[in-house]
Parts: C-alpha cells; sequence; structure tokens
C-alpha cells in the first residue's frame, strides 16, 4: 500500500475546543476533505450522474480513527491518503495525520459506489471501468 | 415586541474553543435552531410546498449578533426569539441570550419568503395569510 | 452488555448535508453529547481535578461508526449508550443512533483516564474507585 | 478603504446544508480564517503575551454578514478584507465574497485589543503601537 495522495491542512482557530487542541469530530471533516481532493487529483466525482443519467454517489458506510497525539491552532498537519482496499463496490481509504515526524491520527473510511434510485433508495452496484482504472495504480 | 418565544440550550463540549468558551459561530446556529423551534411551536414550517406544488423557504438575507459575556461548557442558556418586524415580504427575528441574569449576545436575523423556482431561482413573494395569522399576536 | 443511558436528539438544519441527510461527521459530535449526558447522570465529570489538584481528563484513543441508514431533518434519534468494557484504565462506550425500529448507526468510543501533569503532558492511570463504582451496574 | 488582504476557500461538501449550498453559519468561520490569514500576513498575532508578560486577544463584540447569492459545493470562494474603522481600542474589519464577478456576501466583524487579567476578565486596552504601525497602511 503506496501513498496515493498527500494533502496538508492548517488548523482553523473554531476547530479547537477548550482542551486548547484541535477536537475530535474535524478529523472525520479533515478525511473528507483530503478523500475529496484525491478524487479531483484523479478527475474523479463524489457525486454525479451515470451515462444513463442515474445519479451516483459515494455513501460511507463506516469511519474510523484512532488518535495519536493532540494538534493545535496554526500547525500544519500533513494528510496521507493511501488505497487499502477495493472491492467490486466498495473502496476503503486509509489516513494518516502527522505533524512533521509526529504521527497525530489514523484513520480510516469505507465508502460504496451506489446509483440513486428514484425516490432517493440507493442501490450499491459495481464501481465503474474508468473509476477502477483511475484508483489500480494505488493499489 | 414581547417575547414570542423561550427555548434552552445546554452548552456542548465541541461547542467551546481553545479560549475555554463558545465559539462565537455557534450562536448563529443557537439562533437557526431556536428559529426552527418558533416556527415548529406555531406549526408553521421552514420548507415546504406552496399550494400549487411550488416549493418555498426563508432565505437569510443578514445575521447579526452582538457579544456581550462569554458562554461555557455546561452552561444552560436561555434564548428569547421576539418579532422585530414583519414585512409583506420579510420577517426579522430578534434573539437573547442569557445566562441567568447575565445577557450573553444579542442577535438578529432577516429571512425573506421565496418560492423556489424551477432552477432554483428564489422568487420573493408576500407571506403566506395563515403565516401571518400565526406571526400576528407576536407583532 | 445492558444499556446504561438513553437520549434522544432532534436534527437540526445545520447537521445536514446537500445529499438531504445528517453528515456522518456529526454522529461523532452526538456520541460526545451521549457520553457527557451518560456522565453527567452518574454525577461524574468528564473533566475536573483530583483530591490532590491535579487535572484530569478522559481523552479519546479511537473513535468508529457503522452508518446504516440516512437521517433527515427533524428526525428524533434514539441514542442509547452502553458500556463494552471497562479495563484498569480505559473505557469503551458504544452507541446505538436508532430511528423508531431503524438502527441508523453503530458508534464505539474508546477514552482513557489521564492525570494533566504540567507541561500539559497526559498520563494515563488507574480509574479512581468512585468512578469505578459509579461505572459498575452497567458491565 | 482599500483590499487589506485577500485569500480564497473552496467550498467543503460538509460546509453545505439540505438546501443544498453553502449553511450561513459558515461565512463566520470563513471570516475568522480570514481575519487569521490576514493578521499572520502582517506577522500580528490573534492573542499572545504582552512584554510584560501578560495575556493578550482580540475578543468580538460583533459580527454581521448580509447573504446575496448561494454557494455551492466546490465553489472557489474569493475573500476580500479590508479595514473599515480602527479606533484607539477596537478593529472593524470588513469582508468581500465573491465569485468571480458575483458577490455573495459581506460581513463585518468588530474586535476589541484586551489584557487577560488573572481570572480570565478581559480589559479593553490601547492596541499596542507596533500593531497599529502594521495595520496603518490599510487605513
Amino acid at each position: 500500500m503506496s501513498v496515493a495522495f498527500t494533502t496538508t491542512h492548517r488548523v482553523e482557530f473554531f476547530e479547537t475546543d477548550m482542551a486548547g487542541i484541535v477536537h475530535f469530530a474535524n478529523y472525520y471533516r479533515m478525511m473528507e476533505s483530503a478523500e475529496h481532493q484525491f478524487f479531483r487529483s484523479l478527475k474523479l466525482q463524489i457525486a454525479g450522474t451515470l451515462p444513463d443519467g442515474t445519479p451516483f454517489g459515494w455513501p460511507r458506510i463506516s469511519a474510523t480513527c484512532r488518535f495519536r497525539a493532540p494538534a493545535r491552532y496554526e500547525d500544519v498537519i500533513t494528510i496521507e491518503v493511501s488505497v487499502k482496499t477495493r472491492s467490486h463496490r466498495s473502496l476503503t481509504l486509509t489516513y494518516e495525520f502527522r505533524l512533521n515526524e509526529t504521527v497525530l491520527a489514523e484513520g480510516e473510511m469505507t465508502t460504496v459506489f451506489c446509483r440513486v434510485e428514484s425516490g432517493g433508495k440507493l442501490e450499491a452496484m459495481a464501481i465503474p471501468e474508468d473509476v477502477v482504472r483511475a484508483l489500480e495504480s494505488f493499489n
């Protein structure tokens, strides 16, 4: 598993809590932002329409994070995204948060490729070929 | 201008920042929550469909807040909503935040009654009669 | 493992995202809120000072959530907190989110009892006797 | 009043709401971020210690925003910060949010220079000379 994408994030004041550190719920937002930046770097969309006009998306089925060390206001965090597993219909990415050499946190999110049926119902389906190809080099 | 609606909010840990107090941006969320509770108490909807099936909403055109004293984790804040002005198409509500006898903040938001045209365009229109009637007692 | 504490949360407009559902990062905030309500119900503190004056806290070491079904604006979600495991120094609570009979999400967070050394360094230590006793009935 | 500082912000998915647009409370967070970037560009601190060791800060006394047009996921918003007024103790900055040629929103925040007395009490004081000098060119 090699690193697929790297980005950075400077901690905002509003991301801190009264313990003086980044509030843990913000790590999930940082993961989402990094995930979307990764997709954008591959010219892939997080949501859109299939060739037949049906909307698609990547709903999350799980998100987890282990917290190793706190981050503080103005810290510039490096976030490394890697492809852990890709199955027929789902994708698991891992996220390593670092401040210089210190690992701050390790996250993981699994999303499923879904078509949105009329009425809003989500139906899992095979990840399209062009998406598979775009992700292939990071397996 | 008499108080139209009163609610309370217990400060959550995730609403604080590294200064040890409620982050100011959360006052706007508390205003929205109090506004929606006020509407709910009148059996009015924040968004829905007009009798002819057109969707409607109340987009905000301004929101302001003056901060007098800080609030802290676990404080139980009282929020008083009052109708400041109601015009043909718009509504201005004020919000007083108190902790016991101390005024923490004073907010104000103006929203406009709009129909959502196809394509998502918002068109201001007269506030419907039943909504006017429901708001009348608070003028 | 029996349910230790139950609370409810009405979904706020600001908790939704453009997919029309509760944004996943808000489940971690709901977990924190339920955790703190659970502690409060036991007259326990999330942070405070030990008898010798040293500050203590319960930093999180991990938080995970599995998402089963979406929640929407104004849904009243029931959150059930259970004690999964309690070790010498750490506590793992689980959180079940339900809308009526539908399970929306299942979360889990592990926190460690820590004293805050001068300089802010966190040192894991045995959970105090009175806290152990308060949690005992939920094992 | 000339523009003092310009930055950009790409709208995150988690900043949107079920109306499909950026939730209004996020504009206040964008203002804070732009304000802090502006200070950083001048090598000024938002919080720190005075030469005599007393902590200082810039608590907000008011924040307001007028909303002109909605912003959507992935929009790259330009935020222009200008110094509206600077008095002996306070500073009022304005924030113009634009998407290409469209003005999305116009904000304003007033902050007061304060020393933090022991016990956390805030005492307004004259803005220090070096800060005045750094801000002078934007009057």
